[in-house]
């Protein structure tokens, strides 16, 4: 499948350009031929005979822009003096940094802020541990945890390299809702040491996102986490890639008129992200689910190494279907894909119910491909922002964490989920709702507020709020 | 000994006055007469009958803070209506925050700071895990790790109950050197399993400064932990307390003119600071240092159940004086106390050699009161900000870490903690130079960049820098 040109590999090339020889006309003709787009020109220095500019430059991929750069090198009177990547270029010393939220400008200060006044602070909480909420960072303060064991799309890459899909959660964390997000990679892939490492550090904060840790010692990890703390444990792979799917099959059942508890689905790829699509699935109403991965349909009865299959056989597939995806795809009204590039073919597509409905999530590339698909679904959503309907955790982290911190929730339960899910769906009027517009754009501002709002009043209602709805309103 | 009304204890009261009956004058003169020392006067509202003031004042404590507010109560048209304590107030909601480097505006930034761009970062920290100190905070953050049992004076308080104190320490290592800080605050208390937890941790890290960990642990931690990573590692109560203390004692040295070498030390108080400080003067070149603690002096031959003492024990006191702190101070150059109050008589003193020097240190009470010694001592420092020759650890680790950061230094070895001594002495010219001024003020800005400067050139020279000189010049 073609992949268009992103900004993710952006150049900026510097150019010094003999004023004699060199046009920009020329220059831009030759970008635009060997498919490069330009985003914007820069002025660095102009002389008699030279000038030097930076231009700034989308391409495919890095071939692409190797490509590009030597067509340019060969233009008479064009020198490239240098080639940066402005992805590289933003990563430099890393993406976020601690702040003072008071300056510290003299003796006076630093007696408040550090010792001696510091002490009081000190001992209030010893005497009153809740106060910890109040009188420090946990109010606001959520880790970003990684053991570094699935990352992206890349796999086990560790911990440093890790490091800066974590940073740039924290920046979102902020940039969406507010939170303080610190990331916590950790070099350290046995299960139980890391359990036993959040739990030692969980006082400075007040919630965990597990973050790219590998299937199934996920689902290990979180449960355990969140036997031992009392702050909300939730593993974003698995949860808000759920809560999204489910805020845009909620929209797209409204597009085709379905009702949830009449669907057949089909989901391909029981890890993380599978199981969790098809817990909150089933916990929305949906009765008919058919989970499918490399040994094709999850069946009741059969043995499976992977507990979490067994659990899966146990609950799903009530008809008992076998067989590949081919085989239980007739007359499917929602296929979801969390699992690899192409799996779902046209002919598969062919054989759903009337209005079918897609979610290709595997990343970067899906498991068809929109174009090929289009003539044949209804409502298509996948995990790439440059087509419609976007399915994108982003919906989801930053509103879920900001409400269950303003409640001072003790977890971010099933309802929690279903909330937020329902919340990120309102934010599309029912007179904008379409086939290409089932959820909102990750930078619209009301999903946040409408998520965090609508956790908040799920955790009162399930008992797991510690805060009283009075004090909330006063902040 | 008396103790000065400090800010570490100050009140905002909130007062409706009657204009008929209560005049600013009465109010001013009673907190006058009450000890408060009266820092803002704000005007909230006013009407007709009354007006609303915030007077802001200091109090010795509580007690006393209880004792004004009553008076002022007492006063004919003086309603008080609120009373908060600034301290508390500063503290609200947390002293840190975490911030995005560069805002992530559109769908373009998204995409370079997090997916798809992002990848791409990974994979070159993948193949190359040097970048991480490029493309990563990892070059500017430092991690403050705590597991609460030793906090100030106040002792095991425990891992919630610290944090205030780390979230202050992240907010100077800012503030004073633009160090990016972040409290760990464990709540775990076996050793074996901090150094495990740290260890796992520590890739996104460039150093770790412990904190506030009770002796004789913060030794096994440490030690462990240097062998372990290869990153600074630096026990601020120990080597901050002893590079500002020897900085204190050069320029005491000079104040009275003896040399290093020549000096009789007694120390006291052999925990964390005592073992610390003696090890620096050590490797200054000081030779004759007796150690006291509960048992007296520290003398080789004897059998020490704590292995640091044993250990002291060997390598210090040449002479083997044996007894109690009034038996070896005798014809003492230089007390040094990081111990308890009171512990060290005027009579004491009277028999140290010419031109006594007194390190008394213990907080936030000296082990004898400035005023108590002042006839007898030439030179006199403590922790405390009320008196001149302020032993206070923020000359240190903001600098020190600032210099072992920006040459990506694998430790902090004992020449870098020297040069770092010897840059904060230097910023108190010769001509400056007095009996009560041997240090610099904390907020005097030339000391975190000589330590800097001074650091950098000790790990190159001593060869555990990673950096090029070259490439730090152009930072």
């Amino acid at each position: 499948m073609a992949v268009q040109p992103t900004a993710g590999l952006s150049l900026i090339l510097r150019l010094e350009l003999q004023n004699s020889t060199a046009t920009f006309g020329r220059l831009a003709s030759t970008i635009g031929e060997a498919g490069g787009d330009i985003i914007a020109v820069d002025l660095i220095s102009a002389g008699k005979e030279t000038v030097v500019r930076d231009i700034t430059v989308n391409v495919y991929d890095q071939a692409h822009g190797k490509k590009l750069v030597a067509a340019l090198a060969a233009l008479p009177g064009v020198k490239v003096i240098n080639v940066s990547d402005r992805t590289f270029l933003m990563h430099l010393g890393g993406k976020i940094e601690v702040h003072p939220r008071v300056p510290v400008k003299n003796r006076d200060d630093l007696s408040m802020v550090y010792t001696p006044g510091v002490a009081r602070v000190c001992e209030a909480i010893r005497e009153d541990p809740s106060k910890v909420f109040q009188l420090t960072i946990k109010r606001n303060t959520v880790a970003v945890v990684s053991d570094g064991t699935a990352v992206l799309g890349l796999g086990d890459i560790g911990a440093s390299a890790a490091l800066p899909v974590m940073e740039g959660k924290a920046m979102l964390f902020k940039q969406f809702a507010g939170v303080d997000a610190f990331p916590i990679c950790l070099d350290n892939k046995d299960p139980d040491a890391i359990v036993d490492i959040v739990t030692s550090m969980a006082p400075a904060f007040g919630g965990i996102n597990l973050e790219d840790i590998a299937s199934p010692r996920c689902f290990y990890i979180e449960d355990r986490l969140r036997e031992r703390l009392d702050i909300p444990v939730f593993h974003d792979d698995q949860h808000g890639t759920a809560v999204v799917l489910l805020a845009g099959l909620l929209n797209a059942c409204k597009v085709v008129g379905k009702r949830l508890e009449d669907l057949k689905v089909v989901v391909v790829g029981i890890g993380a992200a599978g199981v969790a699509c098809t817990k909150i699935l089933l916990h929305a109403g949906v009765r008919n689910i058919i989970g499918v991965d490399r040994s094709g349909a999850l069946v009741r009865g059969e043995q499976y190494d992977n507990p979490v299959w067994q659990w899966y056989a146990e609950e799903t597939n009530p008809e008992g279907l076998r067989g590949s995806l081919s085989d239980v795809i007739e007359g499917a009204d929602v296929f979801i894909g969390v699992s690899a590039p192409g799996i779902l073919r046209v002919e598969d597509v062919k054989r759903m119910a009337k209005d079918p409905i897609v979610f290709a999530m595997a990343n970067p590339v899906p498991e068809i491909s929109p174009e090929d698909a289009e003539p044949y679904v209804r409502v298509m959503a996948t995990g790439r922002s440059d087509y419609p309907n976007q399915i994108n955790n982003v919906l989801c982290f930053p509103g879920i964490f900001r409400g269950a911190l303003d409640c001072r929730a003790r977890e971010i339960n099933e309802d929690m989920k279903l909330a937020a899910a329902e919340a990120i769906a309102s934010v599309v009027g029912e007179d904008e709702l379409s086939e290409t517009y089932i959820v909102p754009s990750v930078f619209n501002k009301k999903v946040a507020k409408a998520v965090s709002r609508a956790v908040i009043e799920a955790a009162f209602r399930t008992g797991v709020a510690r805060r009283e709805r009075r004090d909330l309103l006063e902040v």
